[in-house]
């Protein structure tokens, strides 16, 4: 039986709730397909700045090294800047583990209200895949002639070859092992002229690696235009760290499932653990009702379940929450249900 | 009688069958209200490049200046690569006429088919106000070590405080002149530390001088997500010239009026002539065919009216559009019709 230590990162707000959840089905599923967890729960957080001025230990990194993968609820409190709890966090882990695939399904879901007219459960399954690691978040750049007329600020966007032929590689063997084979990619090089075209570039000469995946690709603009207009054109989409933000964003919401979904930073090659956290914030506003929906933090478990090797076991949990969504048992108030967190994860986990 | 010189660029493709169209719908609404207009036309276009290897003369800019508007059609053609066609005329005229407010109206029109479930006409009506000359879209970058395994490039995005200052300062004057008075920002400030963190301050800067304008700001990836989920929420929405790009595609796809879109390239200060274009491009699938729809061109002859000081005729424009598309008329096919440009032209003149 093999047995997967995996560190747990609750956070703030809904984190601390969802993230039991998460950990009671992705156990039910253990159950089920014999795999074996121990989970080590650290109580890094917002909270935890207020006490001691920092968002996790100087050693931080050192101490999450040994785990086979990190599970993350969710960062960030009203009064807590973002340049704190996410540099002083999110973002140095990501960096740090060289987590470089950020990686989020688009998945219209029975039971889940779309906010698009006329489109079917099944219509449209995709991925996005971003870059996580370099290119518009970059801490390269400065301001000068601060608080004059003159004043000017500098952001240097920074792509290397290597950081972009192992996102491309990482989307095209994605596409392998799905069914249609195709990959998008998203571009700009009409508009920003040195690291679009850059980006084109060595996507057209990555293409010629895989003969067997079909491709296009779209400036940034329109793309997100066709997002709304075409969702069911995509299957693997490939962008980097600011437009795959962006269209990891825009996907679950044109199926509804922002609050739903998950998401995982990956390092490929497993030099590294790779981190899995629902795509939602930690909800100052419902955090401590119990009514947070878990879906999210438990679909991340799934991801993580896969990427620890055990497909069979990640697809039954996908498959007990398509059940629970187009089933009628409880759902949470975000879902239209007026059932509780408990309530919709005894249901999952009765599904798993 | 007012005259007002107009410099004609119909460009490439449907550039040269729609802006026709938009000449004759604006002179309509001249003769209707007692204006007079010399339209003067230029051939710059990938035509020309073919035969003589410029888009425009050199001295393109110099014989633009004189008039009080440039009216334009589309610029594109297989063959002709963007960084030719685009930044050997369209870009060049955005930044050499310093026409740094890049305005796009989002609006739902009875009679369009808007992808979003339940949304009715009325409900949405906003515009994007992008900065088009600085940020994102910048010259300055390059390439290191080319051809090896240590290649990387670099960007540079580049905001002033004076270019900020002015596209927000026109951002919050048009909210003045509007119903609502609301401004949102569109921003980064969380993932992008150099130059989304200076455009929040300038935002919060220019607010404090426009007490009667309210405001909020997202970050650009929960925007885009709720331009498809809330889209009632937006009066006026601005952002940088990567950001604006990005929500003023975006923003007609929701409402279903990409092809029939226009935009303004607007120089606030009159020091030099504005431009006035469709967002749609040359569409070489249907080009030479007489089936392109002329509303994107008309459309934008209304911004150019009201830009002109005629805000009574750009409204009798806007609203013989809006009769055309609600009644059952001529329809080009993109509007599931069968006629062709001329005789959804003639609808709109009569409306007029
Ligand atoms: C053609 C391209 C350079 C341009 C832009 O990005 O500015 C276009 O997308 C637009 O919005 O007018
Ligand atoms: C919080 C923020 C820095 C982050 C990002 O932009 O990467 C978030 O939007 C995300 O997508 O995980």
């Amino acid at each position: 039986m093999a047995t997967h230590k995996i560190a747990v990162i609750a956070g703030d707000g809904i984190g601390k709730e969802v993230v039991p959840a998460g950990i009671e089905v992705i156990e039910a599923a253990g159950r089920r397909f014999g795999i074996d967890f121990q989970w080590t729960a650290f109580d890094w957080s917002c909270e935890r700045f207020a006490k001691t001025g920092e968002m996790m230990p100087k050693d931080g990194l050192d101490q999450l090294r040994p785990f086979d993968s990190i599970f993350l609820g969710a960062v960030g409190w009203p009064g807590v800047p973002d340049h704190v709890s996410l540099w002083g966090l999110l973002i140095p882990i990501r960096r740090g583990f060289d987590q470089y695939a950020n990686v989020r399904p688009v998945r219209l879901f029975e039971g889940v209200q779309c906010p698009l007219a006329g489109r079917k459960p099944g219509e449209i399954d995709f991925y996005v895949v971003r870059e996580n690691t370099e290119g518009e978040y970059s801490a390269a750049g400065g301001r000068m002639f601060e608080g004059t007329d003159r004043e000017f600020v500098v952001q240097e966007a920074v792509f290397t070859r290597q950081g972009v032929d192992r996102i491309l590689k990482y989307a095209f063997d994605m596409a392998r092992t799905r069914q249609r084979k195709h990959v998008t990619s998203a571009t700009k090089s009409n508009g920003i002229i040195h690291t679009m075209p850059f980006w084109d570039e060595r996507f057209a000469a990555m293409k010629e690696r895989y003969s067997d995946v079909t491709t296009d690709q779209f400036h940034i603009d329109i793309l997100t235009a066709h997002f709304v207009r075409n969702p069911h054109w995509f299957d693997v989409v490939v962008g980097s760290n600011l437009f795959g933000d962006i269209l990891s964003d825009l996907g679950p919401a044109v199926v509804g499932s922002i609050g739903i979904a998950p998401s995982g930073n990956i390092n490929p090659e497993r030099a590294h653990p790779s981190m899995f956290e629902p795509v939602h914030g930690s909800a100052p506003d419902i955090a401590g009702k119990g009514i947070a929906n878990p879906i999210g933090q438990v679909w991340s478990g799934a991801m993580m379940l896969e990427h620890l090797g055990h497909k069979e076991a990640a697809d039954a949990v996908v498959r007990a929450i398509a059940v629970v969504l187009a089933g009628g048992g409880p759902k949470t108030p975000d879902l239209g249900g007026n059932g509780g967190t408990r309530d919709l994860t005894r249901a999952i986990v009765e599904a798993v």
